[in-house]
């Protein structure tokens, strides 16, 4: 997708430099900066700081995370060592684990260091093939919508900035942007990290998306009212019956989904799907500091960024990543391979 | 309740200066300070632009405007003017009805001002006695809850800042500690305006009362954990049949303390509930600009208070204030009078 007219990835290798690029995430909306990770902490660290962030892209960072420890070192036992590191990083998307697996499986220890760049580029490749085609499959589900304006709403950022290209969440809505839909989203901003309204509206400003922020308290209201046709959300991993981890608060808009007979669609890279985790409630959920709560980051009066702290002096905070949407609350999947029930996940995957 | 040890009402007659104190709640945390209004044009001026809020202290505050108004002007016909007028300050809240209603039942046409004047006070002085009350009914609640330490879960300001004395919600929180009851109170921040981070927990910062402040998406997790015993929130306004008007975000809770059985209650005082209105969505929702989304107010590294934009530029919001939770998610109601369910409202007042 594109920022400021440019086509760009969220990640991708740098051959003049051997070195892997990304954007930093954390300094978005206000600032768009490439950053480069010369080493496997420069990596270990975007993913833990949050610079990549989104189930699908911490799998690929994690991927030339280790590419970078190769650079560094071509003996077998120490990419052994950081890929079980490596998984430490954030422990609720599976993709992290699911692409260092991939790795581990896939190195040629003649070639370690270009035979990992080589698994890091397919990744990559197919991931972005992965969330066009659940765009594809996804616009099928909105053209079914019989109305001239869709409202969409959307919790966190799923966008293409969680993945390499497309989104997963967002790949239906710039397919129906592109298949000439009227569609208006509306973002949830996601506290405490904004999300919402630092990554997805920012994607949709770039990308000509209609669109409005509100608050997370707001989508309740919203769907009494009629003003939301469907629910589509991303995912950190999703368990072999159907429950959901995702961003903090999506329980909330799946119950408030259910209460008012609006569909509610996750959109589900395979590579997200966790089988040997049974229930929702046995994913782990990352607790993260309550600094993320506190401080809050914007433009000042002189459009200089600037960071302030919004609690009462000494009052402290609980901050969970993520909570579980429990299966029946989600009226279906849109993975690259078509839309299924809950039910219907093991056995297709 | 006390601020810095020192015993405050929200608002209050100033008899040395024949006018009347609020305290700016809009400088909260950061800032204790209490303002004068001199005005009808002040006193309205602070209920539109949320120097002060919350259903009972928004009636009393209207109140003490008429007393303004008469004290510039004690020409009937310019009361009753006034008293249309104010009522336009905020749509949502129906003590604003309920307290100029009151105003114009009573006020003596030989002795306008002072006659005024006398039921601002009495409706200051029931507030007190009805809030404490609710706490006293309360507490019963709190009470039959067998466990330790018990865990209470809130949404926006429904404590003492938002009426004269003790708050709604909270009015049990403060007798629960003077019972000696352990109890911790999870605060919703309570976007976009965060009342619940910037009010309560300063409240509870101010009264010792423990409590740690989450994210408005936090609440749901917590339920599914079991680490939530019972919520009690507020309400700007009850419907006939036992709907809630509160602030935007109420009703996700709402459900979400369905989905997990646990109780959910809503502390109303007799003046809150509205006999006219037959069901909640017909109650008017008040949508305010989305600039309360876009800027966020907290301290800078200086301890400087400073505004900043969170949004990428020419992203725009929707704002609405408030939303409806049916009356099939109340587990009851805590009022002066005792504890009913929703069914039972119309019979008891």
């Amino acid at each position: 997708m594109k920022i400021k007219g440019k086509h760009y990835f969220t990640i991708w290798y740098n051959d003049k430099e051997d070195n892997v690029c990304i954007i930093d995430q954390t300094k978005l909306p206000f600032s768009f900066e490439i950053k480069k990770l010369n080493t496997y902490e420069d990596g270990f660290n975007a993913i833990k700081s949050m610079l990549v962030r989104g189930a699908p892209l911490i799998g690929a960072t994690a991927a030339y995370s280790l590419f970078l420890a190769a650079k560094d070192n071509e003996d077998p036992d120490h990419i052994i060592k950081k890929i079980e590191h490596i998984k430490t990083a954030r422990p609720t998307a599976v993709n992290l684990a699911w692409a260092t697996d991939r790795i581990a499986k896939s190195f040629d220890r003649k070639d370690i260091k270009n035979s990992i760049l080589k698994e890091c580029k397919k990744i990559c490749e197919e991931d972005i093939k992965i969330s066009e085609d659940i765009g594809v499959e996804g616009l099928k589900l909105i053209n079914s919508i019989n109305k001239d304006n869709i409202n969409i709403l959307t919790h966190c950022n799923a966008g293409w900035l969680a993945t390499i290209d497309w989104g997963t969440a967002t790949a239906p809505i710039y397919k129906a942007r592109d298949a000439g839909i009227n569609i208006n989203v509306w973002v949830d901003e996601t506290r405490p990290r904004n999300q919402g309204s630092s990554l997805t509206a920012y994607e949709f400003q770039n990308e000509n998306i209609n669109h409005k922020i509100i608050a997370d308290n707001t989508g309740g209201i919203l769907m009494q009212r009629g003003m939301v046709d469907i629910c589509i959300v991303g995912t950190d991993r999703v368990s072999k019956n159907g429950d959901v981890a995702n961003k903090i608060g999506t329980y909330l808009k799946a119950l408030a989904a259910k209460d008012n007979g609006i569909p509610f669609y996750v959109a589900l890279p395979s590579t997200t799907y966790d089988k040997k985790i049974l229930k929702g409630h046995d994913i782990p959920i990352e607790e993260r500091s309550d600094e993320e709560l506190k401080f809050v980051t914007g433009l000042d009066e002189h459009d200089q960024i600037k960071t302030v702290n919004i609690y009462p002096k000494n009052s402290t905070g609980l901050n969970y990543g993520f909570d579980i949407t429990p299966s029946d609350l989600v009226t279906g999947f849109i993975t690259e391979k078509g839309i299924f029930k809950p039910s219907e996940l093991k056995d297709v995957f």
